[in-house]
């Protein structure tokens, strides 16, 4: 591991000349003006955002108690973002420099095609590195502050009309959506431009940045908002029987504010990454086949397939109104969805026909399409309150909670069932269409390649999917403001109505993020195999087969964790409000404001401190798996993280979305409405699922790609001989192995040994209350 | 698929000789008589169990109402069983046939060594299939009934003595025991001694018929007794209030006839499968490496390390006893424990200086100990009430039952990590003593031989584990016995202590058959890669990655429809035992008997129907599989399988018995007791947690390995032509495909159509009741 850096600086120095901008002297006249236009159309994502956001900011904020709460929200929203990235920026940066190494001892496996010296690979990939770390950071900061500018906002519009509060409302969302959209399409483009077939070595460090941040931000952001969730319910519902926005409720801001960092923030950060993955993972696979055919077109595609996306992202979102006043507002999204797959769909089958003349393109990036459609009908069926699964669960509560709760499981078992075999058919059919290869290259390349295409696909419509889903806690948010300065009865029905759609947008962008997160994980699993010239994953293998085991584990750890984290925030909380409803004369009575922040800054610190442990076993757990086992045993690995992730992914977020809307068909009414029996069992099933669907479920999804960026990463520095297993394990790399184990160890064992559902604090303040 | 068979039966029959019982001509003088050694060791066995049980029978029975109950107890388990086996032996008869063919057509790949006709191969295979099915059947019925004898004299002997009570219990659970290594042992051997190096190839079909009884007789029994539990308690101990043995409750001889279907007949076949099918894969793999050294200890030693077992079971299952009056029954099986496993493992050193002269095998089989021991460990610290997890779970009833729910899957998810761990470090730990291999053979075989005797080192001491594990129902039936016949206070005393112990040593040999499982299943997946010549299990090929994720999709939807079995079965009881409170006079009053036998025969109706569909999945799923994408595809699927069974499996156990030990701890006072609201929670999550624990966690078990013989039986013939993929899907190929996918999809739907906690015929049930 001691290498004289400035010595290898200096001989790749003199021996190799700066290489770049290359792309320009190998494509074609039409290429060049693709890839000009595909920035264009970039720039104009990012400038449609800009329009958007500035005609948002001229509507009308409300009266004083509205402004007055949507700025404590803002306050709350950034003190935790601010303080998320102080957190998180000494690790970036550590990383960074890690990062820079890794490109630069690629060795034989980060060769420069156009001979580019290694320092400059390693500061490409490290300054790719922040830049997907400082995009995605973005995303989430402006996407989280929109909709915190749009919610009051919506709230107020509600009271004159339906029809301009569903616009503002989409068209806050869509300001991330837009954001991500260009955002993402301009950085990939921009690092194809430059390093052009040494992309794919930079480009892996973009990606990488990009899905820490949404990492952080997704266990950060949902260990924060179901913390305050749940704590808010468990004082304010089920202690003390007062309706959900209650402002006596010292949580209830924090509350607000977690659907804003977990739902905003975190979403928008996670689906930004997917959507750079699933690039990534494209132009990787790309680049090996147009190094092998002499093709452009591979690489060019799936950059002319997401500019089309973003063109009809952009004319779709600005054509989403109501046709007329009370109009189901989900009718008048469906429209834009529609109106933009079909754009989409026309202009592959363009690209394929007239471009590269291989029909294969077309089907490929249509299975995606599909996938994304097959994804929202099953979410839709097994979460929607007017389909079976639902009304069953509905149903269940009327034997008590254990009958609900094992109704959920079920359900959430069967869709991920469900869910893992539309995925698979996916592969299947995009693998069957690329089966035959051609032009003698490796079929793996190609079907993969294949694969890639399909999640490029199933991701063209990102721009409406983030603005349907921050379209969720807009809404929610607005409600909430409605709520507590009491507005007019028909603007609070608007509202209602308009959240209840909200809640229903943001499972189905769960599904179609998750189903994402595999298709890119697969495909980076296969750019892995070819980048490291592995001859096969043989599961046989002993080493494989462990550690296959050992990657199965990994996302059940991950989940105890985070649900565990959630438990012990949730009791701070619960704690703080009950201290404030006894002590703190005027809060139950209502005469007194009670101390909002409080419980906000409680939030925010129990969540900075909670995401260590399952930010450092994504990072560190493959290194050590790597180092010890070697490479092919580190693919095992892999596969195991990708199966049993998606598999509880699906299962967390369709469960808890079954349990919350069987909740919700109780309160309208069913079976003895809001006070019966049912409906506390309901209540009960509900808190069960949220940490499961806003914490542990969705956070899986950055956690599956976070583990193969780190091993497509420090890959580079296991490779020692051509058998792909460091054949002496140094002093050095021992060392690494055990601080990586030990590392972990430690870490846990300080996470667990706090308590989560019942620490003795908790008796001692309720004591000390009593005394 | 159309052969002649005549014609095909004469040729094999022209161009082989029979040859048979071949063993005694390769074994040297010491392996001869320690062939006959092994087998009079298992005679031994039987004999023993033979003696336990006149003993047991001569133990008196109690009064006239004890009398009564045990024989109504009796009466529905045989009821239920005669009904489980009319509802199987149809399928039985068929499989027979089917695994007749798979031996026949075995064409390349089920050479016989001898030259046998390959129709005595099919005989002996499907011969085999029946004798694992009788053995695992009557291991399951002798042992329930034994079972159903102990329990009413246990509860006799503890109106005078706790010493004898105790070892009356442990005895009758002994008889189970040895049943199950006698004729587990014996039956591995006989085969072994007829066939001798093609004994392989019958083994397979001795040990499927093994593992298909226990599937059915865990998801029946399963089934069985979480209904009745589950139903009885919700109309009980939730609706009315009454304690849990109230013999009021129409469900309560339901109840403790489902604590013998399901813990003894259940667990017995499971075990005696489990126990059979690690000396399955042991033998095919010391068969392949017999014949590549030379030497017959590959396959003669595992034999002798069973039968070592079996006299260290018989000698210390002998010795338990209480030291005084007293003493915590815990202590003395211990006792008893720990002496066989210093026999055993005094006596692997033996075997493995003298005989083998190489103490690998010492050390392979120590480690399988060493498992045995650390599962013990780990189950204990999650599910003791003296520890942490347990003690966490208790304190968060007193937040409500959802953080009760929450806390108990933080521990279920961190157990099952656990768990892998310490079974991936066993199997590189075996493999690793093994990875010099040596004498030129494929280190491959040599490592999986290491894992099949760390399987076989595992589960040495069955005879133990099982008479601890029957143990548990024995002393629960007792006290159940107790309370409905009002015994004396320190009788009840007694029997509630000895009940106590039941529950942990439940818990233990839950996770030891579990972990033995996932050895016994991975030495099979690399029988199956040996056996069909497969170059690697590449999970980089689509086909076998697109396997890999269906098979991790098939324990959770297994789950899925045993959870919702057990719904669908406990409403039945609810609206039944309703039904009998309000309409049939005098049973709410306690003056007349309610109708215990209409309650067994809804139970046993609803397991046989409700088997029929997990069962269905678990043997076409792999035959669709294995058609469709071919061999290599298949085995990634068995991978898939085999990593989310073992996940799913513990993390339910565990969790099960977290919640359920949770909640005793609060019966015994903790935070207000029996009726605080922390009791309710309490109860909430022993329900939640009792399918799971119960049917839907343990059927995992026999599920992985019958999916996985499945497999290897059906994959002589999926094998044409030697690539190992189908060449060409004939017509009869493609309706094979299609009628097992139809048949999959129609029995699901059928098993779905009938919701499962909340149908309308209960509704329907109360209108009429109320009217």
């Amino acid at each position: 591991m001691s290498v004289n850096l400035l010595q290898g600086a200096q001989e790749a120095g003199t021996m190799n000349s700066i290489k770049l901008l290359q792309g320009f002297k190998e494509a074609s006249t039409f290429e060049k003006y693709a890839l000009v236009v595909v920035i264009v159309v970039a720039l104009l994502g990012l400038i449609y955002a800009a329009f958007l956001a500035r005609q948002i900011l001229r509507e009308p904020e409300g009266n004083d108690k509205m402004k007055h709460i949507a700025k404590a929200i803002r306050t709350g929203g950034n003190a935790y973002l601010k303080r998320q990235f102080r957190t998180i920026i000494l690790l970036i940066v550590v990383l960074a420099v890690f990062i820079f190494f890794t490109g630069y001892f690629g060795g034989e496996t980060t060769k420069s095609e156009y001979g580019n010296p290694k320092w400059l690979i390693g500061l490409g990939r490290g300054g790719g590195f922040l830049m997907g770390a400082l995009f995605s950071a973005t995303v989430g900061y402006i996407g989280m502050n929109m909709a915190m500018q749009g919610n009051v906002r919506v709230a107020e519009a509600s009271r004159s009309s339906f029809t301009k509060a569903l616009k503002i409302a989409y068209r806050s969302g869509t300001i991330t959506g837009m954001l991500t959209d260009g955002l993402g399409l301009l950085g990939g483009t921009i690092i194809f431009l430059i390093f052009f077939r040494d992309a794919p070595l930079v480009l892996i460090g973009f990606g990488f940045g990009a899905t820490l941040i949404a990492l952080f931000m997704r266990v950060g952001g949902g260990i924060y908002t179901k913390s305050a969730d749940v704590g808010a319910d468990l004082v304010g519902k089920v202690e003390k029987g007062i309706p959900e926005d209650d402002p006596r409720n010292a949580a209830v801001i924090a509350d607000q504010v977690g659907d804003n960092v977990g739902d905003c923030a975190g979403m928008a950060a996670d689906i930004f990454e997917s959507y750079e993955v699933t690039i990534v993972a494209a132009l990787i696979l790309g680049v090996l086949l147009s190094e092998a055919t002499g093709h452009l077109y591979w690489i060019i595609f799936p950059l002319l397939v997401r500019a089309a996306g973003v063109l009809s992202s952009i004319i779709s979102t600005y054509s989403v109104r109501a046709l007329r006043e009370g109009e189901n507002a989900m009718n008048a999204i469906h429209r834009g969805y529609l109106l933009a797959a079909a754009i989409s769909i026309i202009s592959f089958g363009l690209f394929a026909h007239f471009y590269c003349k291989d029909l294969r393109f077309f089907y490929a990036t249509s299975v995606g399409v599909a996938l994304a459609i097959a994804i929202q009908f099953l979410t839709d069926y097994y979460t929607s309150t007017e389909r079976g699964p639902v009304k069953e669960t509905a149903k269940s509560t009327k034997t008590g909670a254990a009958t609900t709760i094992l109704s959920g499981l079920g359900i959430g078992y069967e869709s991920t069932v469900m869910a893992i075999l539309a995925i698979a058919v996916s592969i299947a059919l995009s693998a069957a269409i690329w089966r035959h290869g051609g032009m003698g290259v490796d079929t793996i390349l190609y079907t993969f390649y294949g694969v890639a295409l399909c999640g490029i696909g199933q991701l063209t419509l990102t721009g409406n999917n983030i603005a349907m889903d921050s379209f969720g806690p807009i809404v929610d948010n607005a409600n909430g403001i409605g709520e507590m300065c009491k507005l007019e009865p028909e603007a609070r029905q608007t509202l209602a109505d308009l959240d209840a759609v909200g809640n229903t947008t943001k499972a189905v962008t769960k599904g179609i993020a998750i189903a994402s997160a595999v298709l890119a994980a697969v495909a980076l699993f296969a750019a892995f195999y070819e980048d490291y010239g592995l001859t096969a994953i043989n599961l046989i293998k002993w080493q494989v087969f462990v550690c296959f085991l050992i990657g199965g584990a990994i996302p059940f750890m991950f989940s105890a964790l985070t649900i565990r984290a959630v438990g012990r925030g949730a009791y701070f909380i619960v704690n703080e409000v009950r201290y404030q409803f006894a002590h703190v004369k005027g809060v139950w009575e209502g005469t007194v404001d009670p101390d909002y922040g409080k419980v906000v800054s409680i939030c925010t610190a129990a969540a900075q401190k909670e995401l260590i442990t399952p930010a450092l076993l994504a990072i560190i757990s493959p290194i050590v798996i790597g180092f010890l086992f070697g490479l092919e045993a580190l693919a095992g690995f892999l596969a195991g993280v990708i199966l049993v992730g998606q598999l509880l992914a699906v299962f967390m977020a369709t469960a808890g979305g079954a349990w919350d809307n069987a909740k919700k068909t109780i309160e309208d009414g069913l079976y003895g409405g809001k006070g019966s029996e049912a409906h506390k069992a309901s209540v009960v099933g509900d808190t069960v699922g949220d940490p499961l669907k806003d914490t542990a479920g969705p956070a899986l999804n950055p956690l599956i790609k976070v583990i193969n960026l780190v091993a497509v990463l420090a890959a580079s520095m296991m490779v020692v001989g051509v058998n792909h297993v460091p054949r002496e394990k140094t002093a050095g790399i021992w060392a690494l192995i055990v601080v990586g184990i030990l590392a972990i160890m430690v870490s846990v064992w300080f996470s667990k040994r706090a308590e989560s559902f019942g620490r003795e604090e908790g008796e001692e303040a309720e004591k000390a209350k009593e005394a």
